[in-house]
């Protein structure tokens, strides 16, 4: 075993010998193990344990117990209390994610202010087998099967291909004493259903199921290199930015071998789910004119595009309308109607109406409130106006003002909705095609 | 449930409404649902019905219930008996394998013979789990995961979107019958370790976990097809194809991103397993002469190329010997020395010494037993000999005959081992180099 983690360092480029180590001791046996066998290799170690304070008397001894151990091999000692249930509720994260990221954390700063090159935790072979399974269940693509990694920035796990047993009978082997590590029992309810209940199922079908899920991990971790290539590859061709807004081609997204999985590599980012995913991939073969929502994104798909935005406060916030757009439910109601320019035409002397020159408009266009700074060309006028002004002479309330809709092509007002039109937009005696809109 | 088995058929381009479909009933749920929403359809079906007699008086209750399914149906009924246990000991083969061949061979024969365009089985969701489950649990790279195919040549599978809750609850809705399907129970371990032992565990993790896993599935299945056309793309600068052997470029192996996943979709396909593999991988920065075998092939790690050949029997087996190689254990014991021509060099008397002359050899050289039509150039002679005439004029016994190998180089015979050296390979005034053999 000893020959087998050289070897690994090796092989995955771990650390040099001379690279002083952080060693996340929990007490339980993985961690004991590893610092026993780093140790072994005369590395220079120190010892990082953090009392999650989750079973007090029991947190304590694990504390008493790694301390002692970090004494009799004379290793600096670093330990930490967290108040890990307190941390969970205030950040609305399970136990478990609460216990992670307060370890994570505070093992880097004790890294960066000792001086230790990286930070060595106990993850071996088990673990990457319950992690696929966990994946899986809870519904993954390829990335959730390419396992735990052996380096990641700081953070190094020599004992990866080691399963438990393995480490337990090293333990005994060497007389090595450890705490029965309860911690994972009590906080993390899948991973101790995989463990306990499925893990065991699958080692009657197959003894050696540790191995042969490294093994797999090790094959899919080849094929996600592949996949992520070309999808980098075809992310330059598919994608360009304008503005504050994404654009995803979609005729190139048509020629694509797989292209859900490229539009779930590009929207993943932004919060949209696989099932949100499907839907959006579904209305690349639809009409144009549909929204999707991310918590923090929208997504038009227009005629040419998928148009990502975010989604700001409500003042600031944009709703795109595409070409094909008939109606709108939200944020206002209205109607939207393509017209022929016909001789006996009759502008609607309605407020609620508008009627554009079709071919000035820029799609899609947006709807939004007015912000400072704004300014058209009210109908009629040669000049510009800020709305700011516009809104003086017509003597509109506050609350006038906060409800007041632009409606706008690329950067240029085109109506000031229910109110007054822009002078570039209306129409003419050339206009062919008429655009008008009702508001409801 | 009859709009989304009609949507599902649609999607994924099943059939059409006017094609004759053979239904394979077993009389469980499944296919027995399957046959009641096609005939919904109205599609045009047979009824086929497999026995098995794996467990004798259900068996033929089985039969005489999907008869007078049938009938009430007023559909063609085919049915045959299989003596699956017999099959699967003469073919050494599992009792699940045996009924899987024997099904789907009688399937494809009435199908054809009746004018059926497809067979329709009755897999469903939780198969879909399952298969990928069992996959991982033997070892498996992104194939094994990308679930049942929803259509295969003439199989097609219209349950698939459908757990099999689903089915049972379709089959209590609208007063189906159907009878216990205890085949699996029986003949199938490992696939009942799963569905009985592990997916109930799974589905309290995630209650939706057959859903789930349809849509990683589908997620795998892109990646797979991403993976398959790099592959496929890249094979065609790899491979190429000398007489009867494959080469494979080790210097552009050594620049894809991806070396093991290449080798393992060159070679999986000539009975290389995934950890032979992982080994020729590893002899990809080592030295020339590794051999590898599969039951079927072998593998020389050659300087530029692996070279793949078929093991065919024993008097027709070829032993490449590459040019690094300094020693041989099989088929016969021989030490190989690359010297100087030196001023003073002796040719020695032994026979079980030769010296050749190394410019003139082409590697790798190849080691194979004497067959019908070879012939070389004794050495000192000019003309052409047949080796059967060579083994007259030296009164070979049959045995002497049968022992004899012989080294070739390219298709020239170098050397009748122990015996007679050709003359093309012989020692000349401009022999720089000299490649001894030395049999033991």
């Amino acid at each position: 075993m000893q020959r087998k983690i050289v070897r690994f360092v090796e092989e995955e480029n771990l650390f040099y010998r001379d690279e002083k180590i952080l060693v996340a001791v929990s007490g339980g046996v993985d961690s004991v193990v590893m610092l026993d066998l780093l140790c072994k290799m005369e590395v220079e170690c120190g010892v990082a344990h953090c009392n999650f304070h989750l079973r007090e008397e029991e947190s304590d001894g694990d504390l008493e117990f790694v301390k002692n151990l970090a004494k009799a091999k004379n290793l600096a000692f670093y330990s930490v209390d967290f108040d890990t249930k307190k941390y969970a509720a205030e950040n609305k994260i399970s136990i478990e994610m609460a216990a992670r990221d307060l370890r994570y954390n505070w093992f880097e700063q004790v890294r960066e202010i000792s001086g230790y090159k990286y930070v060595a935790v106990g993850h071996h072979a088990d673990d990457v087998a319950e992690t696929v399974l966990i994946n899986l269940a809870r519904g993954t693509g390829i990335h959730g099967l390419s396992g735990i990694k052996s380096k990641l920035g700081k953070i190094i796990r020599p004992l990866l291909p080691f399963p438990r047993k393995q480490l337990l009978e090293y333990a005994q082997a060497h007389s090595i004493h450890f705490r029965e590590d309860r911690t994972n029992a009590e906080t993390d309810y899948v991973r101790n259903k995989i463990r306990h209940q499925i893990m065991p199922v699958l080692e009657e079908i197959n003894p050696a199921i540790r191995a042969t899920m490294t093994e797999n991990v090790q094959r899919f971790r080849e094929v996600e290199q592949i996949y992520n290539r070309v999808i980098e590859q075809n992310r330059l061709h598919l994608v360009f930015t304008r503005e504050n807004q994404l654009l995803i081609s979609i005729p190139k997204l048509k020629e694509l071998l797989a292209p859900v999985s490229h539009l779930y590599e590009l929207l993943s980012l932004y919060g949209f789910h696989h099932r949100d995913i499907r839907n959006i991939a579904e209305s690349i073969n639809g009409i144009s004119g549909k929204l999707f929502y991310s918590a923090t994104h929208q997504l038009l798909r227009d005629r040419e595009y998928f148009i990502l935005s975010e989604i700001t406060e409500e003042n600031t916030k944009e709703y795109l309308i595409s070409e094909d757009k008939e109606q709108l439910q939200a944020p206002l109601e209205l109607t939207i109607t393509l017209l022929d320019r016909t001789p006996g035409f009759q502008f609607p002397s309605d407020s609620k109406i508008a009627c554009f020159d079709a071919n000035q408009l820029q799609f899609p266009l947006k709807l939004r409130k007015w912000k400072e700074g704004d300014a058209f060309r009210p109908i009629g006028m040669k000049g510009k106006k800020k709305i700011s002004d516009y809104f003086i002479d017509q003597k509109f309330s506050l609350q006038e003002k906060e409800n007041t809709w632009l409606l706008l092509s690329g950067s240029k007002i085109v109506w000031v909705l229910g109110h007054r039109m822009d002078d570039r937009f209306k129409i003419t005696d050339t206009t062919t095609k008429i655009y008008k809109i009702n508001l409801i």
